[in-house]
């Protein structure tokens, strides 16, 4: 196997066993490990393989019944191994940043991308000129929203004509041409250029999602609308520089309501439409749990059968200095805080082998750098110090990057796999 | 050299340069490299080594004539080559989160070190007596605030009587034993169990600092008469079960007040004072920068003699989508959001290689995952597409961990040195 995917994992891992030799990741699903044994030093951030596994299939069966692909978005877990198992589960390719994360991408195995963002620094567009010298059989497009921008890949290395998509944008919003003239005049602009392809066009709704049908059907309705009428007017004036279109669009909040607008009423040429959410992957029990209750009822599917929560950071009870408070060993350093405080899920005893549901009522109400204040109720009175608590997580993307591996589990917590990132 | 103190850097790395070959920490400095120049792709940390040596030897010297020790805290940096200068800079040792940071600090030469928490995982004291065992030159201390702690550290790895240190803590605070009397009494229990020895006492003043002086002042002399009053009856009691007692507190707040009351009016046996305060090292232009307005003129130094900022990211203007906006290639993953945005501190234009500070009245209201929003006045419409900005930090800790390197530059921004981290 690529020893990318399958690197050394040693006990300079942050929750890797003290006392285990350097394994592969390959290697660690035969330790016979498990979480709740105390054999693996807490916190530990575990992906549990049946959720992971669902979600995977989920999603891309979402994408099949819509007749559109998957590009994931990569950057939420920037996983060598988590972008083969979304391409073995059938996505067309995986979405990045910028073209580090790209790099990383193509050493783990990925051969058609977009890199959902403008470049403009000539480091890196020489970057990818060269990852795309070394790497025939990869496509990349990245996204142009301005002449300014064009004229600084003008500007940088001229080795390759480089696939691109228009962005559209919103008024008040990120980045994206905030009109459909502005992206016309754009495309017209690409299309002249011998720097560049035009390959496509590409909107981000993610941000402006409410969670709330009406208000975000009408939002996605309206860009998709936008995206294909631009499609149509590039179409029509033949300012596409490739034989198969892209359109895109892409966040993890109302990702149904783009699956069905995204394939549009059809195009006179091939078109590959592309949804880009990346946290469905190990989804989560905070932000994204609110938004997918919208997407399940909308998709007439109970919560059960929707995407689960596949990620866990499980601490241990370091004090319990009041009778109210149990001071956890984790952190800001850990687990997310940007999008949502954590949440605690399960209780596994100090001592025993079997996770249970957390008391309903317990509540975090902040994070150190290195600690969790979980505030108890009467159900927790009796929460001792060396008790395990597992935490559920807001926002996949800020805690995969706090770790350099995780253990995959099955649904007794054994350690049946690893994971490993690189940010 | 240590492999580890100098280990391999390769364009995986976010920030390296992607064509440039895999080379040795060391060997960055000799690159030639400048970070204005359009080598090195950006978002890239950037440490500046002037700032950095004044920062060291600022703070030593404030311990010298406070008269106690530095053990600064590891987990804000967790870089070898940081540990390294702490030490060289004249700090007793280095202080850590939990067996896994330690491990990387005695992998780092660190040979003194405090643990400043509670641990209680068998895992991880057996983690802890197997390095000790490994490495019998290391001196370390951890935390203990309940006689339950206690219990499961004696039901855990034998072979090693740990040296810990009781914590006292506050009302409403984090860790720590609530009230003097349950303090003494947990000393007592510590001394009369053979798994630990009793090495003294320890207090984390940080969370309840305001910058403001009176009631800073008032909150450090009342924990500071705590911490010695326990001191002095336990060494009436004979509790210390070590020849020299470690008393300890230490935040990056207040730590003038600290160093000026750690040391107490002498004790009847050694003593160590050590002040843990880890932010000095890099300080920042947030949080930190206004603690130590405050901490500047108690002292009665100026700004510009006292801490300086060492720390930014650098970033490019990936879009103007909107006359008042600009798009910065940064995000969440990059910058600290934790405790205050950035802000940005420095220009430089496309294709130059000098930087000028950024106008004011620029201010930055949001990041995603990997983008900043920039809002300008005035002076700011013109600022272009490839434009660079620099960001100022605010909590050193939160930007350290999301970067594997950083480059170190001196004041014409050419990469002299670089520095590595283990997250």
């Amino acid at each position: 196997m690529n020893t990318f995917l399958d690197p050394l994992i040693d006990p300079l891992f942050k929750g890797y066993p003290a006392q285990a030799p350097a394994l592969r990741r390959s290697q660690i699903g035969e330790q016979g490990w498990n979480v709740l044994a105390d054999q693996l030093p807490l916190p530990l951030a575990v992906v549990h393989r049946d959720a992971l596994t669902h979600n995977l299939s989920w999603m891309q069966r979402l994408a099949n019944e819509a007749g559109i692909a998957l590009a994931p978005h990569g950057k939420t877990t920037m996983s060598p191994q988590l972008f083969q198992a979304q391409l073995a589960a059938g996505a067309w390719g995986i979405t990045f940043a910028n073209v580090q994360q790209l790099t990383i991408g193509v050493a783990s195995g990925v051969r058609r991308a977009v890199v959902a963002n403008q470049l403009v620094q000539k480091a890196e567009l020489a970057a990818l000129a060269s990852l795309q010298r070394q790497t025939p059989d990869l496509r990349v497009a990245f996204l142009v929203d301005s002449v300014e921008q064009l004229a600084r890949i003008e500007q940088a290395d001229q080795s390759i004509a480089f696939e691109v998509l228009v962005e559209l944008g919103l008024p008040n919003g990120r980045t994206g041409a905030r009109t459909d003239e502005e992206a016309l005049a754009l495309a017209r602009r690409l299309h002249a250029s011998p720097c560049v392809r035009l390959a496509g066009v590409e909107v981000y709704e993610g941000l402006w999602a409410k969670g709330e049908d009406t208000e975000d059907a009408a939002l996605v309705n309206g860009l998709m609308q936008r995206l294909h009428r631009l499609v149509a007017a590039c179409d029509a004036e033949k300012l596409f520089d490739v034989p198969e279109i892209l359109v895109s669009a892409g966040g993890s909040a109302v990702f149904d309501l783009v699956a069905r607008g995204l394939r549009g009423a059809g195009s006179p040429r091939p078109m590959q439409a592309l949804l880009r959410s990346g946290c469905y992957v190990t989804h989560d029990d905070g932000a994204y749990r609110r938004y997918a209750q919208a997407v399940n009822r909308r998709l007439g599917c109970s919560d059960a059968s929707g995407l689960r929560a596949a990620l866990e950071v499980w601490t241990v009870v370091q004090s319990r200095p009041e009778p109210g408070l149990a001071i956890l060993n984790a952190g800001k350093r850990d687990v997310s805080t940007d999008w949502g405080l954590p949440v605690a899920t399960k209780l596994a005893r100090a001592g025993e082998r079997e996770a249970v549901d957390a008391p309903t009522g317990w509540s975090i109400d902040k994070l150190n750098d290195q600690h969790t204040y979980l505030r108890l109720n009467d159900a927790g009175l009796d929460l001792k110090v060396g008790d395990r608590v597992a935490l559920g997580i807001s926002h996949p993307c800020t805690t995969f990057d706090k770790w350099r591996w995780m253990a995959v589990v099955d649904e007794h917590y054994r350690v049946v796999d690893a994971l490993t990132t690189h940010f």
